[in-house]
Formats: structure tokens, sequence, C-alpha cells
């Protein structure tokens, strides 16, 4: 009798529930939602005006979404769903808000709902800035280990710097909390009845470490006083390792989203790192890209080790008894997305619209019938900055090499090598490091949809590169961790690695370097190199002071 | 009795008359052809196909355009003929064709129609590249004087280049020339029967001084033995200041072209350099920007200076007694084509299309809305490499600063900044040399159309700019110095400079530099030439590495 596991990934804009089969990973119904609210960057529902860099949801969009989506998927699949053993999800992270005793996130009682930070405040939520630099400083000054594990850098979009924030600028709600909740533990208290923390957020967003715990007292005490005790007092319980079951389904959340009572509920998790098991990855020295907007590198690892720029490097937080590594690159699909936006020639666009394909496939094709080198362009692929291996935001993109007989297709291969030569730096500086890459995967849209990308990426880092077969692979991710909550006596796995190997998997195709491409990157990325550490690493601080006089004259 | 004159100008496609009126300047009649053949770059009419870098004229198409416009010009003015006291005529230089000795371009003659080099090379011709080349070289070894005049380097579109690639690959060619001459000498000898040379073209384009005459016969004999006395056996007579009589219509050039038999013809001049008196100019201190698809700088001074990176300086060349600098940017209006044709985006052209003006009246009105600096771009003009004053035509353009928020209209605005950047260095160069500018002064077709670049360019350079009143400067600077070659006696000038202050004059519109934006600029200017420096004197080669990768991969 098969039996069936729910993953459900909340991203940025959407949700979406996926039903898959224990055993085979089939994809058997899946369903999806936008959050009615969307991302609140301008005004709450009442009508207050938020800051500039705000990025705030509403909870009651989750719960829709929940009722929604499950029953469809579960309709769509065509199942019974008390075949349904586990089920698990993921969320984008830092996204935090303050609940009551009761678990009740503040800005769903009436006396908060014009307070902006009684919301959750999204990965993206830029207003503490002040704070994530205030902390990085200090760390620095007070040499704290913990830096060295997150790039050096303390990020405003982590759960810190967004509950000091909280704590600086609306005291009343820091007081009224009962505590913070990332919106991923949040959705399983609402399932399971239990307050949980998955070591995957807490780790990489809260800089908790296996045996050392979060940031000392000390350190919390010199930052602001009222913060010594913070995570005891705002952010208490256990961190637990992902598949860890959290809880089963009460009776109440059974009714209320139309899944079976009882069943498991593994811990949350986020949506690049829950991505890793669906392609069939569970062990050391492979790393897989998760191509969207951005890309996010997750890579498994024996050893904790200090790799320069990383965004963090937490055990068990991708599996359980392994060191994930994560790095990104802040502008991947974006940046081909920029150049459509603002850079498509109108006879590109009229050839695509002709054609019935989208611009995207158009440069593509255009781009694909160069060769490498034919175009004499180099780009730095810092249109929004670099996250890894340089963890800077202020640093700018960058295209040298134009010439009259520059074309589009052109422009826009080079946008691509760009962010292929961004990822080698980031392969490069883990090999560094000690920490060896085997073998190279990716998944995402682009990885499935873009063959030349693909081909390039194996070109300019002469890796071969396999693609997971999934096309949704968060949620599909959860879904196994699911599996893994039920365990094998329910009908599931008592590990995620008999997960991986039963349920996911990479499509047939591999791409593999071809050989005189390579000599023509190498020496391509070579000169990348040299513009990365020139204009990257303070030698030529110009896109600093470019954007110094940029931010005086638009003040 | 009001006089008139006419004048001539002889561009890359087509050639114009006008005629204008002694004493005030006012344009009467104008009119203008293209070139049959326009510039051939592929094939000879008789279908023999052409090496890559070749460009060719056709000597009919100049006699059939004197056929047409001369009386078309006088007619449309509505004045008698015999009312034209004087003429005179621009050509681009150096523009040069092999004659026989009735002064018959060789192409003309049947036996020579299928040989390329029987033709007239157009100052574009660039099958010489490997003769300027050795020049150099031996220049540089010999330590001949006349290299720092121009810049350092010779220039394949240079005369001796462009004579020796004749007597090395067309030897037959070049015996059976009587000798080479310059289309503007070519058509001034139609007209009056007299071999001349003028010494704008002598001096900027076949290395003529004053004072030191041509390159040394050793110099010659070193570069090639059969070029010892090239210029006795090949390139005769004596060279003129401009504004002198070469002569006077011949009764036969008057029955064919419609003319005055008698009148007064001066020698021959260069489009930019003549464009200097209808802006009003005659004396030192002041620049003149000819502005089109490249910008030409030139400017008058009382001594001779050694510039770094001008195109030339010529006793003469400009105005009789003073010293003519020219210095150039090699793309400018290019600059803009080349974004509008690869990167205008369908959006911007269909709003462009709707309230049917230009996409780039489109594009600098919305550039002209953002303020100074907002962009945080900044752009090296160098998309067909550096005239002044690196003179290195392996140099590519580069931007810097871009950001997912960057839009056109931003990389529109920080292209017209990177040839106001490129100006202010050709002007800062001058000034550190010792050659002062009192004044700026723009002509040319953009100069009229866009006033947000000549803002622009008031805010970098921190000059007052006005602008030629004519717009058709090289036409009516002919048609002066045609008044000079008259004389007082019948009715013209005794001197340019009183041609200059009766006929010549600026528009009322002065742009002056506003101190804000200009506090900007020197901020942006001084990131413009660091990156000029870093990319353009050798301290990093990038450039010229990108472009052998690209020969490569092309080859």
């Amino acid at each position: 009798m098969a039996k069936y596991v729910l993953g459900m990934d909340f991203g940025t804009l959407s949700a979406r529930a996926l039903v898959a089969e224990v055993g085979t990973g089939r994809e058997l119904g899946t369903a999806t939602m936008e959050y009615r609210h969307a991302v609140m960057d301008r005004q709450l529902p009442g009508g207050k005006i938020l800051p500039p860099d705000f990025a705030l949801q509403h909870p009651q969009d989750y719960i829709d979404c929940m009722k929604a989506i499950i029953p469809q998927a579960i309709a769509s699949a065509g199942i019974e769903k008390d075949d349904i053993i586990g089920l698990g999800l993921d969320f984008t992270s830092c996204t935090i808000v303050p609940v009551d005793e009761n678990g009740t996130p503040l800005c769903m009682k009436a006396e908060w709902a014009d307070e902006p930070h009684a919301y959750f405040k999204l990965w993206k939520h830029h207003g503490a800035q002040e704070e994530a630099n205030r902390m990085t400083e200090l760390a620095l000054q007070r040499e704290e280990k913990f830096l060295a594990r997150y790039g050096g850098k303390v990020s405003s979009e982590w759960m810190l710097p967004k509950v000091w924030e909280t704590l600086r600028r609306a005291p009343q709600v820091y007081q009224a909390a009962d505590s913070f909740m990332e919106a991923g533990d949040w959705l399983v208290f609402l399932l399971t009845g239990k307050r949980t923390h998955n070591c995957t957020m807490a780790g990489y967003k809260a800089m908790w470490h296996k045996r050392e715990g979060y940031p000392s007292k000390e350190y919390l005490r010199a930052l602001d006083p009222r913060l010594e005790n913070v995570f005891e007092e705002k952010y208490p319980g256990e961190v637990l390792p992902v598949g860890t079951c959290a809880g089963t389904v009460t009776e109440k959340a059974a009714r209320e989203f139309g899944l079976p009572q009882g069943c498991a509920v593994a811990v949350a998790n986020i949506d690049a790192h829950v991505s890793l098991p669906p392609a069939g990855l569970t062990g050391s020295g492979e790393m897989l890209m998760i191509m969207g907007t951005s890309t996010c590198h997750i890579m498994l690892g024996d050893e904790e080790k200090v790799v320069p720029g990383m965004c963090g490097a937490v055990e068990d937080g991708v599996v359980p008894g392994l060191i994930g590594f994560e790095a990104g690159q802040s502008c991947v699909g974006d940046h081909f997305d920029w150049y459509v936006k603002n850079c498509l020639h109108a006879a590109y666009a009229a050839e695509a619209e002709a054609r019935g394909i989208s611009p995207h496939v158009l440069l593509s094709e255009k781009a694909g019938a160069l060769r490498p080198g034919e175009s004499g362009l180099v780009a730095l692929d810092w249109w929004n900055g670099n996250r890894s291996v340089l963890v800077d935001v202020d640093l700018t993109g960058l295209m040298i090499g134009l010439t009259l007989q520059t074309r589009p297709e052109e422009i826009y291969r080079a946008l691509i090598e760009a962010t292929a030569y961004g990822t080698r730096k980031i392969i490069d500086t883990f090999e560094q490091s000690g920490v060896g890459i085997q073998a190279l995967y990716a998944c995402g849209g682009i990885s499935q949809k873009n063959a030349l990308m693909m081909q390039i990426y194996a070109d300019v880092t002469g890796r071969s590169i396999r693609i997971a077969r999934s096309k949704q692979t968060p949620a599909l991710g959860s879904a196994m961790f699911g599996a893994v909550a039920a365990g094998s006596a329910r009908g599931g796995y008592d590990t995620i690695q008999d997960a991986a190997r039963e349920m996911g998997g990479t499509l047939d195709i591999v791409y593999e370097p071809v050989p005189e491409h390579r000599a023509v990157y190498e020496q391509l990325y070579a000169e990348y190199e040299r513009l990365h550490d020139l204009f990257g690493r303070g030698e030529e601080d110009m896109m600093k002071r470019l954007k110094a006089i940029r931010n005086r004259a638009r003040a």
C-alpha cells in the first residue's frame, strides 16, 4: 500500500504544496497560491506608511494559503489524505515575528495592527542595517569567534539585527512580545501546537552553533544591556536537527487545513538548504547551486572550516552529521531580467514576439552561436553587490571591452559568463580553504531551462554539472523531511540519506566541460579575477566612492 | 551691389554647395547630393572584390555632384552667378589618388578600372596599417622630430602610408602615376587648371612643416629606398597657406559646372579645420569642437608646443600666422547611435514613435531629468579606441557602477558624460602643455540639437560654451575662404579675420557651467581620470589582452 508525504514551500510571494510518493519520489499533485498582501513595503493594510527599507508580511496570508493549497494538492494527487504519513515545510529566512504567550503574532491583535514592528519582517527587510553594522563592529573589536563562520560580516537580514531593531525602535513591541518566532517555526507550531527551533534557521540566521550555542552574554550586553538574555527571554527552546519530528498534526489543525490528525510534522527548514536531498545529495564534496533570481550554493563537508566570504557553516544544518556550508551570488536571474527590462532592443523584442518565444530564449539562442572569448567582453556580476566571497553590498556592476561592434547577444552572454566566473570564484575559495568540491549540481528554474548557461558554467568551472530531476526541489525536499519525521516504522525513512536514495535524483543530461572552451575561459577568468581583486578588495575603491556620490546626489 | 561667395563641402557620403552673402554671411541657397558609389568597401564597379580594410571612392561621383549642386545652389539662392566673386571647397582628408600627367585619376582610364589602388583611397581606408606601424617604429628609433607633432604615432589614414601601400602592393600603379593628389586639390585643379597643395592637408596628413618641410630623405630611404624622393617625384609643388587664391575658374570649368569664368578659387581645406572662421574664431586661446559621429577639436595658438596625443600641429594650417592644433575623440555621435542600435529598449522605442520624436530626443529628455552623479555610473568613451590623448585604437569601452536599479536614461547620460570627460581630458592636456584655452565653441549637428549634452560639456569642462550660428559651418567656411581668395579689391576680404568678423558668429545662447553641477562633476571626473590612466596608460593592459583573446576566438 503506497504512502505519501506532503511538502510545503513558502517563498517570497507565494506558497506551494506538493504530494509525493514515498519510495519513488513521484510528484502526484501540487497547488500554489500567492499571498494576498504580497510584500508590504509601502504601507500596512490600515494605511500606515512604512519607512523605505521595510519589507513586511501578513501571517493571515500564510494561513489562507495553507487552507487552500493543502486540500488542492491532495485532491489533484488523487490520493486519500489518510495515506499521508508525514509533512514538512520550508520558509524564507530570517522571516520573524513577535508573538504573545499563546503564539499569536502581535500584528493579529487589534491593538498592534498599525505597528510595523508587530508584523513579520521578511528576509529582505533591511531596516536593521545600523544594528547589523554595530554588531559587526563589536564582533571584530572583541574578536568574536562566530564572525568567521559568517563571512566576517553580520547581515541586516538576520534574526538579531531585526529583533534589536524592534527593541530600539519599538520597545513597547519588544516588551509585549512573549517571544519571537521564525515564520517556518510558527507554521509548525500552528500544525502541531509545539514551539520548536530548527537548526537550519537558528544556525544560519541566529548565529547558533551546535557546541558553542548563541553569541555570548558579554557580547550581547556590550551591544545593548537589554539584550544580555535575549535568547533565553525572547528566543527560548531547544534547537533541533533537520528531519526531527516536531510533533503531530493536532485535531484543530487537521480540521482547519484538511490534514490527517496525528500525521508527523518535521521541524521547519529553509528553501535553499532543503533542496539537496531531492537532488540526491547527502554526502560531502558535492555542491548544489540553487539558481533563481539569485544563486545559493550549498555544500556539505565533514569538518568545520573557515572559508572566506561564506554566508554560514552549520553542523546538522542541511544533513545531520555533516557541516552545511552556504555561499551565494546575489544577482543571477535578476541579472538577465535587468537586461531584458532595461536593454532589450526593440528589434529583438519584436523577433521574440513574432516567434512566440521569451526574450531570454531568443537571446540565449543568439548568444549560444558565439564562441567563448569572441565578444571581447568581461563583466563583474555585482549589479546587486557581492555576497560571496567579498560580502559587500556596496560593490556594483562593471563591463569592459565594449566596442561599436558589440551586439546585444554579446552583452547578454557576458552577463551569463560573469555569473559563471562568480561561481568559479566561490568554488576556488572553498577549495583553497580545504573544502574539496568533487561534483557540481544545479536546481531551480534556470538550470532546467537554459542549457547554454549550464554549459558555460561547466566550461568556466571545469566541472561536470548534473541537474536535479524535480522542478520543485524545495517542496519535494520538505516532503522528504516529512517522511523522515514519520520514520520507517510508519512507512517513511529513518534517515534523510535513505529518503534521498529513493526519492531524489538528477536528470539524464550531464553538462561536461569542453576542453577548447575551458582553455579560453581560463584566460578570461584570469581577467575577471584581476577585476574582482582590483575593485573588490579595496585596491581601487571606486565603486564605493561612486555610490557615495550617487547617494549625495539623491539626498 | 551685393556680392556672393560659393562654398563646397565634400563629406564622406555626399557633397554640399552653399551660396552666402559677403558682408553678412547670410546663407541664401544650398544643395546637396550623395555620391553614387558612396564608399566602395566591398567591390569595385566592375565587380572586383576588395580586401576587408579598403575604403575607396570614385572621382566621377565628385564631378557629378559638382555639376548638379553648383547650379542648384545658385538657383535656390536667387542670385546671378556673375555676382559670385570667389569660391572655396573642403574635403575629407587624406583622400588621395594617383593621377597621370594630365591630372586624370588612373582609375578613370580603362586599363586601370579594375585596380583598387588606382581609385581614391578615402580618409578611412585602413589598408596601410602595416606601413603606418613601420613608419612609427622607425621614427621612434631615429628619434624623428616630426613624430611629437602628431601624438607620437603615424596613422594609417595619412598620405605616406597610403602611397607606400600602393608602392608595395601595386608597384605598377605607383610607376604609372605621374603624381598623387588629395581629392580637394584635385577638384581645385579641375576648376582652375592649377595643381596646388594646401597647407592644411599637407601639414596634418603629409607631415609637412613650414620650416622643416617633409620628413627627411634619410628617414624615407630607411623606410624603403624607393621612397627617398617620393615628395619631389610623386607629390611635387609648393604648399600654400589657407585662403590663398589657387587660380580662377577656367572657361571649360565655367561651362561644365555653371560657374562664372575668372572667379577666384581658394586652395582646398579640410572640413573640420575650415569651420573656425564661420564660428567667428580666428584668434589664439579658442577651441572649436566639431561634433558629429566623432569630435574634432581645433585650437589656435601663438607658439608651437608639443601636446601629448594631438593629431597634429600645423603653422598656417587653420588661419595664417597661427599654429592650428588638432585633437579628437573617435566616438561621439557614434556612441549614442551604438546605444540606440543595440540597447534601445522596446518600451522606449514605442514611446518615441508614439510621440513622433527620435529616440535620441526621448533619451535626452529623460536623461536631462537626472541630477549629475545620481546614476552612480562612469564610462570610458573608448568604444572606438582613443584618438586623443592616448592615440590607441585598441582601447575599448568600459562602464562601472551598474546596479539592478540602473535605467536606460542613466546609461545614455553616462555615455554623454563620458564624451564630456574625454573632451575635458584633451583641454587639460593642452593647458598642461602650455596651450591655454580661454573659450570653448561647438559646431556640428549635435551642438545645435542637444542642449543637455552642451550643458553637460559646460559643467564638466567648467567653461562657457558658444555654438556656431551656421548649421553648415564647413561649407560656409569654404565660401569665406573663397571671399579671401577674391580679395577686397574684388569685393571680398584681404584676411580671413576680416571675413570671420563680418560673416561668422555664434548663436545667442551660451551654456554656462552650473556651480553645483561642476562640484559633482569634479568628483566624477577624478574617477574617470583614474580609469583613464589605469586602463589607458599600460598599468592594466586588460583591454588589449581581451582584444587579443577576441581576435584569436574569431580567427
